[in-house]
């Protein structure tokens, strides 16, 4: 379990002889166990997972390297115990996941007890381990990236002018679904014309018209590992200004791939990219950061955008997807996801980013 | 608004005199706005909703009676301006919703800007306001458990021997979204054989057989509002055993649905199932609660269960939903949604529970 001896290094670093991890994706990270309801508890030599019945011959066969111990209705009745049968006196637990209540009872199950141990605030310790990818782990990450590829290859042929945004959406979610996506990692957005000014637009009732960019943002899921792609689409001619605006998107992005690096911070890759925009006088119409890391959640370590103070770092698997969005007329933003390889990014998407007309 | 009325009321028996609510259903419940993101801040007289850039056109569009501002990156460059100009000395937040971190920044944010204000740890303000239905709210709960209805209806046509539990999960997930279904509620469950002595099985590759029992529970979404719905199907001749069991289960919900009453303690109604299937002599697999109440979010109060504490009221929605898991063969759950009205049990659901062979 090479995962665990990281986070004991981390942990150890700390000075943490123990953790306690809820967040369902750093869980399963750490254990494999997918199931929606649990806890891991970990020393510098034990390893429990915790689970109501639901799930307890689940995480057995999920999580052959964990002791699985079925969980009883109040926390007092198996909490303290085994934190105290491990031995542990200085326990983290994920404080933006662990909620304010949900901490006043953890320190309550303690004191009824009478179990003297430290609950100690961590942020981002799995996160941060989660954010180099392993090989097998880069391996279901491309296979999602595939299915996306293909997925888009296909809905150009559907998305015609006169379906509506709902209506294309569906179909991708169904060509996603039906290729073994197992659901989708976000919500589709198919977002045209006006519309397309808003980032996180969600799919209306407006028909597609000729000629308006469309911007298609979906995600497949492949053994818990998602993707994430991004391309904007024009059926028909293209205004000028819209196909500037997208040749300036694509300038932008390309100067992100080809000059971000393994050893860079995450602040200047952002730049690589919001230089471009800024310096064709969009910089006012890029509100979002560059990318973010991609792998059994859709957001994570890393962010890369303006505000980060993150360092990027080799195995590290993250979006590239610059926008411009004018309020009114439509946006535009083209998304890769790469990986850090050898000093430099290397591009999993394959989708096609040509202006098709 | 009445809401926000009534809000105010539970907030001055507290000694509040203004709350912070970013529990995503609560803050629909309370504004309209259905966004991802924001907080709203509400005192005696005022109430604010604040979120950032991408949702500050649709928040405006949502929530008339907001005044909506647009926050900033950081919590210190809005928050603490905001609750001092609003004159609010003792501020309820959601401690069941905020993180530790969460809660850590807004007490740093005060500090920093020197607001002096207490931040008061809050369960349930809303969340009990969500569980006595309005008229509109019972009108889309109803259209949601209609088109479950309809849509099982279609699947017992579809569910035949030989497909597996997955296709026949996705054949209903199909029906729902088609049919209107905002998403689908839940994840759902198609579990045969022994796989439905999982409550919460999730649908496998395994291929469904005559005469054993099919664990079929889903949920549509209308206008926010969820269904919930569980029937138990046999494909062919069912074993007496099977047989015996899914009479016991239909018993109890029978027995439940007939004798809960508008003003009984939530453990009553719980037993009023539980206590036939424990005659039986299957008490010990039953391992969940009655029922939930079903609204905004699938999962709401009232929690009615046998360790449950309230008191059921008129107006409440939820689900009766006994079951018998039998480890190794199988498992039958019947479910329905209900409402209190004029001292009873109205039931919504109107799927048939006859053994179809």
């Amino acid at each position: 379990m090479e995962r665990l001896q990281k986070l004991r290094a981390s942990m150890a670093e700390r000075g943490l002889d123990g953790i306690l991890v809820c967040q369902p994706e750093n869980r399963r990270y750490l254990s494999g166990f997918s199931g929606s309801s649990g806890w891991l508890l970990i020393s510098g030599k034990e390893a429990f997972l915790a689970t109501d019945f639901r799930y307890v011959e689940q995480a057995k066969a999920e999580s052959p390297g964990f002791g699985v111990i079925q969980t009883k209705r109040e926390l007092r009745d198996w909490f303290p115990g085994l934190v105290s049968d491990m031995g542990v006196h200085k326990l983290g637990f994920e404080a933006d996941f662990v909620s304010y209540d949900g901490h006043q009872k953890l320190d309550d199950a303690l004191k009824t007890a009478q179990v003297v141990l430290e609950l100690e605030p961590t942020t981002g310790l799995v996160e941060t381990l989660r954010s180099i990818k392993e090989v097998e782990e880069l391996e279901l990450i491309s296979k999602a990236v595939e299915l996306g590829d293909a997925v888009f290859q296909k809905a150009r042929d559907i998305i015609r002018p006169g379906i509506t945004e709902k209506e294309a959406a569906w179909e991708i979610e169904k060509l996603l679904r039906q290729g073994g996506s197992e659901g989708v990692a976000f919500e589709i957005i198919v977002a045209s014309g006006p519309n397309g000014a808003l980032p996180h637009a969600r799919p209306t009732e407006k028909k597609i018209v000729s000629g308006e960019p469309v911007v298609i943002d979906m995600g497949a899921r492949i053994g818990g590992y998602c993707s994430d792609l991004t391309r904007t689409l024009f059926l028909g001619q293209a205004d000028r200004n819209m196909r500037k605006t997208y040749d300036i998107v694509l300038e932008a992005q390309m100067a992100a791939i080809e000059g971000v690096t393994s050893s860079m911070e995450a602040t200047q890759a952002d730049q690589l990219a919001r230089g471009v925009i800024e310096r064709a006088g969009h910089g006012d119409q890029f509100g979002h950061g560059l990318g973010h890391g991609v792998g059994l959640a859709v957001h994570e370590l890393p962010t890369v955008g303006p505000a980060s103070t993150g360092t990027l770092a080799e195995g590290m698997v993250f979006t590239v997807e610059p926008g411009i969005y004018l309020p009114g007329l439509g946006g535009v933003r083209i998304e890769d996801i790469v990986v850090l390889h050898d000093g430099k990014a290397r591009v999993l998407t394959g989708a096609a980013k040509d202006l098709p007309s």
